[in-house]
């Protein structure tokens, strides 16, 4: 059986704010093909990022990082990596939190989560760390020892344990306190 | 650097008869974020088959088998493990035939194969032989021995040479003779 097991979603966030990726908790989404409706990675194309080096930047592709996930186990990994209390899934702009899953940035692409409204997300891969939530970091912690160094010393910490980006198979609705299955290729 | 290296495409092909999934070869074609327009797979959706258990079938889920392409050299292990002269790429509805990947199959879902046009197709992963093609092949070879296993046989032979399925990352043309550049993720 292709079940590697169940998780739970321990929240659900949406970025909507137009200056920040930072997301907010909500109850609940209702997803599309192109993701969360009003999120700000919502949407069948994006324009070509730095991810994508081998196209020209801003060219419309399809849209494979419609949703991110982190999880509670990485998160805790990566605070404690960085002498923190804690890393919350709101300044790593996440769409959802995952608990019962430790390793989840390790989740092949193709693997599928599926949700209890028969909504299904894909797994298109590990999300690489960047700079940004390191920089929300050092905002929120004033007075970290070597700051500046922080958002440096992140994209090292979390290496690995920052998740992962996700895209639509079926829409429907994704709540907090969902049971989740996954279901993996082969 | 995550380049794989290069390959070629040797033909490409379409699916246009309503009443067969045996394609034919073409000059080019001008993909779009739904496959080949005109071709039997073409289409940001399609329905839930055999092949996605884990949703009621005829569902509408987005369509990550939009294309699919096969191999020189695993159609002729094909061939090779079935007796037969040859196993040509039209017989297993292929769109496109790779020459210079010998395991075209074992690329990993998310690798890229990139075109000179500047179009992009990803890897969605295997695809898992059926029995459709062994009784196109029992049709094609009617002097074949214990010709009425032919359909069982192609699966297990086909079994880890079948080729891939793709979707369309970015839009463009491809054509007979293009070199193919494979990125791989991460």
């Amino acid at each position: 059986m292709p079940y590697a097991g169940t998780c739970v979603v321990a929240a659900v966030l949406v970025a909507t704010e137009p200056d920040t990726f930072v997301s907010r908790r909500v109850e609940a989404v209702e997803v599309d093909l192109g993701g969360i409706p009003g999120d700000r990675h919502h949407g069948l194309t994006r324009p070509a990022g730095s991810r994508e080096p081998m196209y020209p930047r801003g060219t419309p592709i399809r849209n494979r990082r419609q949703l991110s996930a982190v999880s509670v186990e990485e998160c805790a990994a990566i605070a404690d990596g960085l002498g923190l209390d804690a890393v919350l899934p709101e300044w790593l702009g996440a769409n959802l939190l995952i608990k019962g899953l430790p390793e989840l940035t390790r989740l092949p692409a193709g693997a599928r989560l599926l949700f209890p409204s028969g909504a299904g997300l894909v797994c298109e891969g590990e999300n690489r760390p960047c700079r940004h939530p390191g920089e929300v970091l050092a905002a929120l912690y004033p007075l970290y020892p070597e700051r500046e160094a922080l958002p440096v010393r992140f994209v090292q910490v979390a290496r690995g344990r920052r998740g992962i980006v996700l895209s639509v198979e079926r829409p429907g609705r994704i709540a907090q306190g969902d049971r989740v299955r996954i279901w993996l290729p082969r």
